[in-house]
């Protein structure tokens, strides 16, 4: 059995939508960020950096084991599982790369510009123009990623943790987000298709739910 | 033979440090980002997010592999070589979550912090303001994982590429930022006494003079 502590963010996601990939059993602890909950101290002891998510695996090999960081807990999924990354060769760095590209670049911008533009637009239209800008870049590199080669997925032929990662986070820019992205959403069509492939996925739309329903 | 396409960033030094490390042969190829490399097109090819550093390994399993994000060259070279990073249990996904705090949250929130500090602020004092907070917090986080049962590395017991992605950012924070943190420096001793630790290390020196002679 898996604990996972969550809450109903992009990065609160991508737990749950890989535990229903899975099929494996687990358990949904909310953290309510409304309700300041990631500092409680108990949620310290396994989060450090009071972020959600983070998971407690009581059958893990060598004894229960808590996992904070959003990508580090895709991978040993992933690793523990034997799936959605593949054990070796260039196909596991594909993803990889990916999966930091997302957890480095996407998330942090993305997050960013939802904070400004949303909270401080007014006082800071300097920080909301430079992550509007970043944004606009990041759906640009993904757009050359999915569109040359006709790539299906963000590492290549095969679905993997990279745009489990990449899901939740693209989501938020296609609904809460679209008006600040402007024109540059609709030059994305690569993207889209995308978006529709992944989010097509039962597993993808149960985790999604998770705490929402 | 490895080439590694970088620069004197943080983010830059990450790989140079892991192959003296290594005590792995490799050539450097500076891409100046004064002088905007990253954006000309071969280098786009090896890095589709036209960011440093990116490698190729030209004697990969099965032929020469491209990778770029800092995170996941550091694990494809942990991988490679088996060392720096547990093959499985607990200690590899100790560092792994600090690899990923490293890459979504410190590196992130310290680079924000200094483009508007050093270049916005007078337009943005929200921004300079959000950002220092940030800092200021990640640093805690990580005198709180270092002090507590008195850990010399941030995965544990054993120095991890989780302390070689860290340790630019620390620098980069202990020398031009210490203005701008203020008075929480002086509140991080073991910070302090873990910068130390790791900058006596001959690799790590060798590593973060690279492309600085």
């Amino acid at each position: 059995m898996i604990t996972v502590h969550t809450w109903t963010t992009p990065n609160g996601r991508k737990v749950p939508i890989m535990l229903e990939e899975l099929g494996w059993k687990y358990e949904v602890k909310p953290v309510n960020l409304n309700k300041k909950q990631q500092f409680a101290p108990e949620f310290l002891v396994i989060s450090p950096n009071n972020k959600i998510p983070a998971i407690v695996d009581h059958d893990a090999e060598g004894g229960p084991l808590s996992v904070f960081e959003s990508g580090a807990i895709l991978t040993y999924l992933a690793e523990k599982s034997g799936q959605f990354l593949a054990t070796s060769g260039h196909a596991r760095y594909r993803a990889l790369e990916w999966l930091h590209w997302q957890v480095g670049s996407l998330g942090p911008m993305l997050g960013q510009l939802g904070y400004f533009a949303l909270r401080a637009r007014e006082s800071s239209p300097d920080a909301v123009e430079r992550f509007t800008e970043e944004a606009d870049r990041l759906l640009q590199v993904m757009e050359r990623r999915l569109s040359i080669g006709e790539m299906p997925y963000l590492a290549g032929d095969d679905y993997t943790i990279a745009d489990i990662a990449a899901y939740p986070w693209m989501m938020a820019a296609a609904t809460m987000m679209e008006e600040l992205l402007g024109s540059t959403w609709d030059e994305v069509p690569a993207v889209q298709q995308w978006l529709e492939r992944v989010g097509n996925r039962p597993a993808v739309q149960r985790g999604m739910r998770v705490l929402s329903e």
